[in-house]
């Protein structure tokens, strides 16, 4: 069989079967299967690491994207994560392969994208590795993050009646990809520069997560980058629980909706499933929905964790599965 | 400015220059310039991250070297920058690009063999991450150890008298790659089997680099992954001291010496130059280098710190300098 056919999600877990991959417990407080794998941290402090490889002509079209861009969404991707614990992150290490004909000038402003990036959000670039490839460009970045132990935020808490919160707007990056691939990025960028924007250079949740957490009602947490239809299931699957999202509640842009008219498509089916937002996924307690929301800032309430399948619900009442995000090897 | 003109060394340092790469202090104990990054850690220990890129075509071709050995290597690699610092594995994460067509057999072994070096050396993968790639095929790896503060090995202690030693034998890992060139990877392995190995399973020295610490009388420590024309420098550089090299002492297995024939080479300069293998470099007290020497098993003086420049002594009583090994985009 190929990878193609069997995806991501049904390879990891045959590998896992085979016993390639370390299980919590003995040391790892968290394994494979969150947003960030959990490790005793100095100080009490439980360290959090996440890797994410961004690679040329899957991740990204050189044409479409400035270096100084395509090193800022390397590692927001990555510090998106640890977000998504509930931590804040602490050092980055880019593991870099570049064409040897690259000039130099534009691996400054990778640099600099990279760098600024982590300093946004409290990170530094600790170490890393350069090499040459013959290929495509191939960017893997590993974040380092910290998080009090009694703060640490996991896909596996939600409970039957918790309502589900998205920070910010859902479909914005897609529909900032669609536009770049029809448009070209001169045109994209003119017609719609925050799409475009919010598909270069997402801005990761790290200050609405940690103020979320704070409040001490979310039970369940992970960051969207493969898209609501892709990801809620997978806290779902994390939490044993099913959902209903209510889809005229999603958190459209209004740009969003100019945009979906001139691509000819469907606002609501962005927000669902477009990947990369890089917002947060909650399941937060029904009595302190508005605590949160006071909390994080522009934060929407989109449905509720029942016990069953997961569902979206249209505004005539009739109910259909969630379209699905991103998968990988499967294009 | 072309990449492939500036070279990796310099590169690193343009980069740190313009301030994009954390200094050591303030949270950092160690930054870059070292095998490893060195952070504070659980329970008074000390954490070592190190990450390296493998990519096919750059540093391996498919036909030469099995799934189950890419596994390993990849692994191995990372693994021995945590034994140079001194330091013990603890845990791997792989971030992974593979073409979508790769059959998912080749993908068990290629984990199998990551897991088991690995285990063998008291790692575990604790996460990672899956991509899809249009081109070349990707490896990054991102190893995590720890180390006794009191045990930690840098480049930076070499002193003045101290003596230099290579653990096992040098150049077998680049005759190997040679032979494969030369005689295809089915002639090649029944020829010279243990020199392929080497060259497609390499053994980090963990336990030898363990007991070398254990002596306290290891002043600077690097694992040779660029050869020793090329790393020795690095260590010269790091501790502000020169080296004086004894070609007649370097250690070269029988088999390098039959292969060195049969590939129209010579067998000193493939040890001097030769990569990948893996094998430590250390700066020990002269007065220590039997206790070394018996701690650490197989482990051989090859010359002398000195102050100064870093040259080659043949046999002869002529000094020539020594060659230089790997470099990054200047291929």
């Amino acid at each position: 069989m190929k990878l193609s056919e069997l995806g991501e999600e049904a390879l990891i877990k045959r590998l896992a079967e085979q016993g390639f991959i370390a299980k919590s417990g003995s040391g790892l407080i968290v394994g494979i299967g969150d947003d960030a794998a959990v490790l005793p941290g100095p100080d009490g402090m439980y360290t959090l690491v996440t890797t994410d490889m961004l690679t040329e002509r899957i991740d990204y079209l050189p044409e479409w994207i400035t270096p100084y861009e395509l090193g800022w969404k390397c590692v927001a991707v990555s510090i998106s994560d640890i977000a998504a614990m509930g931590g804040l992150p602490t050092w980055t290490f880019p593991s870099i392969g570049l064409k040897p004909d690259t000039e130099v000038e534009s691996v400054d402003e990778l640099y600099r994208g990279m760098a600024e990036c982590a300093r946004r959000f409290g990170s530094e670039i600790a170490g890393g590795d350069t090499n040459s490839v013959k290929g495509d460009d191939t960017f893997s970045i590993t974040q380092l993050g910290q998080v009090e132990p009694d703060k640490i935020m996991l896909r596996s808490g939600a409970k039957i009646g918790d309502r589900i919160l998205v920070t910010g707007h859902l479909g914005d990056s897609r529909s900032g990809l669609e536009l770049l691939l029809k448009y070209g990025t001169e045109e994209a960028r003119r017609k719609f520069a925050h799409l475009v924007e919010s598909h270069v250079i997402p801005m990761p949740r790290v200050q609405e997560a940690r103020a979320a957490v704070g409040t001490g009602a979310v039970h369940a947490m992970m960051d969207l980058s493969d898209g609501l239809g892709a990801d809620l299931p997978k806290l779902c699957k994390a939490s044993g629980v099913g959902a209903v999202i209510y889809a005229d509640k999603l958190p459209i842009s209004d740009e969003l909706r100019r945009a979906a008219d001139m691509l000819d498509m469907d606002a609501t089916q962005l927000a669902a499933s477009g990947g990369e937002d890089f917002e947060l996924l909650m399941a937060v307690d029904p009595a302190a929905v508005d605590s949160v929301i006071l909390a994080c800032g522009s934060t929407t309430e989109i449905g509720e964790i029942v016990d069953g399948v997961i569902q979206m619900s249209l505004s005539d009442g009739t109910r259909q599965s969630l379209t699905s995000g991103w998968e990988h090897f499967a294009q």
